[in-house]
C-alpha cells in the first residue's frame, strides 16, 4: 500500500481555494514567483520527504541516538535527509535573494515542511529548530553576529537549538538560573544546565548554535532579567572557520516515548571556565526576543501535529477500505459477504473525526503561516496590522488545537486498526507516540490557555479578539448566501455569541480575582479552539459548496467537495455542541478544581 | 519516592464501606473466612506484587520476549513472579477446598490481582488468562478433561490461553476459519491460524492449554457453527505426565506498543497432521461457552485498566506534590517562593480527573466482582438473579469505561509531569502504552456499544435495565436524606431520565432500522457509562458523608472522605454535563456518520 503523506487535492484546496496564495506573486517581494514555481517547490519537498525522510521514520524510532561519552551517533539516513533538505535550499528559502535565499513565502515553506513532518517528524525537528534559530539571529543579532553565523546556518553547515528549559524549571521561565558573566572583550561566560534541549547534540553538522536564555549576574529577578545569548558548540574564528570547542558539554541523552530520532539532551554550560556566549540585542530583553522563535516554533509544533494526524488518517483510511470485517447490523445472514471496515458507522465516525482534526489542523496552520506572511508583506498597512493581531491572538490555538486533537486523531487511527494498530508491525502506533510530545513541548497545554485568556484576548482593548469576531462574522455572512451551507450560519453565530459572553465574564472576574478567572483557562482554550475550527470548517464548506456548483465538475472533485461539506456537518453535529457544557462551566466560574485541597487527594 | 501501587485506605473503603464484603463469611461457602483473613490475603498479594512484579515492570518493557526459532525467551523475573503468585495459591484460590482451592471470594481474588496489575500488567496477563482458561474447563469440561488439565493449571505447571482471533478476523468471530476434523477416537484434529494470542508461547510453564474456537467440518456458518476445543501445546499422557509435542507451532511474535512482557503470538495449528483437540461440551456451542471466559476477561481488562490508571494517578500526584513550579496568577512577585505544581488549578483538574477515573474504575470493577460473587452465593434467589442481570448488563461498561478513561487518566498523568512524563526515565509513559491495549483487546470499544445497546439493554423485557434503574434510584433516594450530597440527587435523576428516554427511542428505531439505531452505539455506551459512574460516585459520596459525621474521626480519614466528596463534585460538575450533547445526538438519530460515503473520504 502506497499511503500518501498528505493529500494533494487538499493542499491545492487549502493554498489556492481557501487561502489566496495564488495572489502572492502580485506582491513586490514575490514578483519573480508564480503558482507554478510554488507547485514545483512543493513537488521537490514532497519528493525529498518521500525519498529521504519517510525511508527512515521507523528505523530512527527503533534505533534511537546513542552517546558514547564523546560523540552522539545517529542513523546515517538522518544526515542524508538533512543534506537533501538543505541542499535544495530550504534552510535558506525564506531569506531575500541578496542574502542567499529564495524569497519563498512562509506559507509555501511551511507546506513544504508539512511533507517532511508527515514523513518523519523526528528528523524534521532538527530542521525547524535550525530555521528558527537563524531567524532569531536574523531579527535581533548584530551585523557581526549575522555575518558570522547566518551563512553557515543557511547552508546547513551549522544547526541551531533553543535552550530555555532547565532541570528545575519546566514552563516557568521566570525562574531559570543559568547565568552569564560579562567579560572585558564584550563577550560573556555562561554557567548552568539546560534540559530537554532538542538537537542539543548530534552528528549532522560541523557546529551547533545554541540560543540560550540566561541571567546576567546581578540582573533583576523574573522574566525582566533574562537575556539571550548565542552560544556555539565550537567557537567560530574570525575567518569563519571552526575553532576550539566551547565549554558546552553533553551531560546525557534523554529517552523519549516517541520523536526518538531527535536527540533530547541535558547540556552543561561552563563546567570549566564558562561557555563563551554572545549577547543578542540588549541585556534583559532576551525573553522578548525569544518570543519570536517561540511563536514560530508554536506554529511549527501545530503543523507537525497536523501532519502526523494526517498520516494516521491516511493509513487508517487505507486499512478501513481494504479490510473485510463483519456485516452491518441489518444483515443477519452469516453466509453473506463481509463488508469492509469502512462500511461500519462507528469506523466512519473514527475516520470523520480524524478528517476534521487532520484537515482542520492543517488548514489552521497554513492560515497562520499566511497571516505570518501578511503581517509583513500584505499590500496595505491595515491588512498587515489585522494579520498581526489575528496571528498573535490565534497562536495559542494554532499550537494547542492540532496538538491535542491531532494526538486524539492518532489514537483513533490505532482504534480503526484494532490489534494491528497496537503493534509496531504497522506504522500508526508510532504516530501516536510521536504526536504525544506536541501537547507538552513549546509550552504545555495549560500555558497556552493562560496565554490566550490571560494575555491575548484582553490586550490592546481586545483588538485581536475584535479582528477574530469580524473575520468569523464575515464567513457567517457569506455562508448565509450559499444554499448548501446556510444551515451552519446560525449555530456558528450562537457559538460566537456564547464565546463573547464567556470572554466578557471571565475578563471581568480576572480583573479582581485572577486565580479564579484563570482557573479553567484550559477549558476556555478548548472552547475558543472549537469555535475557531467551526469557523474554519464553515469557511472550507463555503468554498466547497461554490466548487460543487461548477458545471461539468470531474467526479473526483465532486467527491472531494462533498467530503468537505460532510466533514463540516460532522463538526457542527458532533464537535461544536460540546461547547455548551464548556460555556456553562466557564460562565458559572466553576471553582471545583481551584477548591480542591492538596490533603484531599 | 516510594509510590504505592493502589491506596490502602481506598481498598478498605471500597471493600468494606461501599461494598458489603465483610458479610461474605456469613455465607455458607465462606464460613471459614473472615475480614482478617481477607486482609491477610490481600497483604500477601500486595507483598508479592511489590517484590516480584513491580521489580521487572520497566525491565520487561525494555527487554521484550524473543523467539529463537525454537523457544521463546522471557526475562527470568517473569517466571519468579509466576511462581510466587501460584506458590501462594492464587491460581487455585477461587476453587473449593476439596478441589485444592482456598474458596476465596471473587472480589478478594480480583482485588489481589489489582495489585499485580498495578505493579506489572504484562506479567499479570499470563495469570489472568490461565485462571480464565481453567475456569472455562471447570464450567464446561468433561470429568476426564477436568482431571487431566485442572490440577496442573491450578498448581501453575500449565498455563492457559484463549485462542479466538484469526489473521483475517478481528472482532468478527462469526467468520473464523480454523476447522476441526473428528477422529475415530473421539478427538479432533485442528487446522488453522490464530493471531494476537496472548501468552500463546512462553518459557514459564511446562505446558500451555489453548482454548480454541474452531468449526467442525460441515458445521453451520456463523456463530452457530463454532465449537470449543482444548488444545495443549504438549499432549498429556494418561498418567498426567507430559507427552509429545502437539501440532501447534509458534509462527512468530508480534511487537506491541506496550504490554511488552506478555507474548503476543501467531499460532499455526495443524501444519503437519493436525493439532489434537478435545471438544468441550457439545458441538457448535463453543461461543456460548467461551462467553464465560470472555466475560471474565472483560472484567479483568477493566480491572487492569483501573490499576494502571491508579498507578499513573499515584505517580503524577507524587510528582505534583514535590515539584516547585511557577506561581499563582495572583502572585506577580518574581522573588516570591515558587509553589508546587499541585497548587495550580489546572494541575488539580488533571489530578481530579485521574482520581475519578482511577478510583471510579476500581470501584466499578470491584462492584462487578461482587455481583459475580452474588450471582452464585447470595443468600436468596432473587438477589442472585438480580446480581446476574445487573452484571450481564454492566459487563460492556465494566470492560470499556475503565479502558477508555483509564487510558485518558494515563495521558493526563503524562501531562502533569510534562517533559518528564514523556521520557522513559519516568514510569508514566509506560502506563499509557500499556493501557492503550485495553480499549482494543477483548472486543474493541465499538463491539461493546453494540453489545450493550443491541443485546443487553433490551433482552428479557429489559429486566437487567430495570434492575439498574432500581439500583440507581435507591442511591438517589438515599442521597436525598444526606445533607452533604443532597445536591447531586436531582442531577442524577435527570441524567437517568435522559438515559431512559434515549434508550426507549433507540430501541424503537432499532426494531425497524437496526443500522440507524446502532449507528451511534459507541456514544450510547459512553452516555450509559457516565450515568453509571455518576451513580457510583454518588454512592461513594453517601458513604463518605456518613463517615464524616462520625465524631472524633482521625484527620487522615476526614481528608479521605473529603476527597471522595470533592471528587463526586468534580464528576457532577465536569463529567456528567457532557451527557447533554450525547443524549441530544442520540435522540435526534444523528446519521452523519452513517451517511458518509466512502468516496468522500
Amino acid at each position: 500500500m502506497n499511503t500518501p503523506l498528505l493529500n494533494e487535492r487538499d493542499i491545492t484546496f487549502l493554498l489556492y481555494e481557501l487561502l489566496d496564495t495564488a495572489s502572492l506573486p502580485l506582491r513586490e517581494r514575490y514578483r519573480e514567483h508564480s503558482r507554478d514555481i510554488f507547485n514545483a517547490t512543493l513537488q521537490t519537498a514532497r519528493t525529498i520527504a518521500e525519498k529521504y525522510f519517510a525511508n527512515h521514520n521507523a528505523k530512527g524510532d527503533a534505533n534511537e541516538p546513542t552517546f558514547d561519552g564523546q560523540n552522539v551517533h545517529l542513523i546515517p539516513e538522518t544526515k542524508e535527509a538533512w543534506d537533501a533538505f538543505s541542499g535544495a535550499g530550504f534552510l535558506a528559502a525564506g531569506y531575500d535573494y541578496d542574502e542567499g535565499g529564495l524569497q519563498l513565502p512562509e506559507v509555501i515553506l511551511r507546506t513544504a515542511m508539512a511533507y517532511t513532518n508527515a514523513a518523519n517528524i523526528s528528523t524534521t525537528g532538527y530542521l525547524f529548530l535550525s530555521i528558527g534559530a537563524a531567524n532569531l539571529i536574523h531579527a535581533f543579532g548584530s551585523p557581526e553576529q549575522k555575518t558570522r553565523f547566518l551563512p553557515p546556518m543557511r547552508e546547513g553547515r551549522f544547526a541551531g537549538t533553543m535552550a530555555l528549559t532547565e532541570p528545575a524549571q519546566g514552563s516557568a521561565l521566570a525562574d531559570i538560573r543559568t547565568y552569564a558573566v560579562p567579560q572585558d572583550d564584550g563577550t560573556y561566560r555562561l554557567f548552568g544546565q539546560k534540559m530537554f534541549i532538542s538537537g542539543g547534540d548530534q552528528s549532522l553538522t560541523e557546529n551547533i548554535v545554541h540560543m540560550v536564555l540566561a541571567r546576567i549576574k546581578g540582573a533583576p529577578a523574573g522574566v525582566k532579567g533574562i537575556s539571550l545569548f548565542i552560544c556555539p558548540k565550537f567557537l567560530v574564528n574570525e575567518d569563519g572557520t571552526t575553532g576550539n570547542r566551547n565549554d558546552v558539554a553533553l551531560a546525557g541523552l534523554l529517552h523519549k516515548m516517541g520523536w526518538r530520532n531527535t536527540t533530547s539532551t541535558v547540556l552543561n554550560f561552563g563546567e570549566q571556565d564558562g561557555a563563551v556566549g554572545y549577547l543578542v540585542g540588549e541585556p534583559h530583553k532576551g525573553l522578548n526576543y525569544m518570543f519570536q522563535m517561540m511563536n514560530e516554533a508554536r506554529i511549527a509544533v501545530g503543523l507537525g501535529a497536523a501532519a502526523l494526524a494526517y498520516q494516521g488518517y491516511n493509513h487508517s483510511l487505507d486499512y478501513a477500505r481494504n479490510r473485510p470485517q463483519g456485516r452491518l447490523p441489518s444483515s443477519k445472514d452469516p453466509l453473506s459477504k463481509q463488508v469492509n471496515l469502512i462500511a461500519h458507522a462507528d469506523v466512519k465516525r473514527m475516520l470523520l473525526a480524524q478528517k476534521v482534526y487532520a484537515e482542520g489542523s492543517l488548514a489552521l496552520c497554513l492560515l497562520a503561516s499566511s497571516l505570518f506572511e501578511d503581517q509583513s508583506t500584505a499590500p496595505d498597512a491595515e491588512a498587515r496590522q489585522r494579520a498581526a493581531l489575528l496571528l498573535d491572538l490565534l497562536t495559542p490555538v494554532v499550537k494547542s488545537w492540532p496538538s491535542k486533537y491531532g494526538t486524539k486523531a492518532n489514537e483513533l487511527a490505532m482504534q480503526v486498526l484494532g490489534g494491528s494498530g497496537y503493534i509496531r508491525e504497522y506504522p500508526v502506533e508510532q504516530f501516536y507516540r510521536d504526536n504525544r510530545l506536541n501537547p507538552i513541548h513549546e509550552g504545555a497545554e495549560a500555558i497556552h490557555g493562560i496565554d490566550l485568556l490571560g494575555r491575548k484576548v484582553g490586550q490592546q482593548q481586545m483588538a485581536g479578539y475584535q479582528v477574530f469576531r469580524d473575520t468569523v462574522g464575515a464567513t457567517i455572512a457569506e455562508s448565509e448566501g450559499v444554499e448548501a451551507v446556510r444551515e451552519f450560519a446560525a449555530p456558528l453565530q450562537t457559538a460566537m455569541a456564547m464565546l463573547d459572553g464567556v470572554t466578557r465574564n471571565l475578563l471581568n472576574v480576572m480583573a479582581g480575582n485572577p486565580d479564579l478567572g484563570l482557573a479553567n483557562a484550559t477549558v476556555y482554550l478548548d472552547l475558543f479552539g472549537r469555535v475557531t475550527m467551526a469557523w474554519l470548517w464553515l469557511k472550507q464548506a463555503v468554498v466547497a459548496a461554490n466548487g460543487l456548483s461548477v458545471e461539468g465538475l470531474p467526479e473526483a472533485d465532486r467527491h472531494f467537495y462533498q467530503g468537505k461539506l460532510h466533514a463540516t456537518r460532522y463538526f457542527f453535529h458532533w464537535e461544536l455542541p460540546e461547547t455548551g457544557p464548556m460555556a456553562d462551566l466557564l460562565n458559572r466560574m466553576d471553582s471545583t478544581c481551584l477548591d480542591m485541597e492538596e490533603a484531599w487527594f
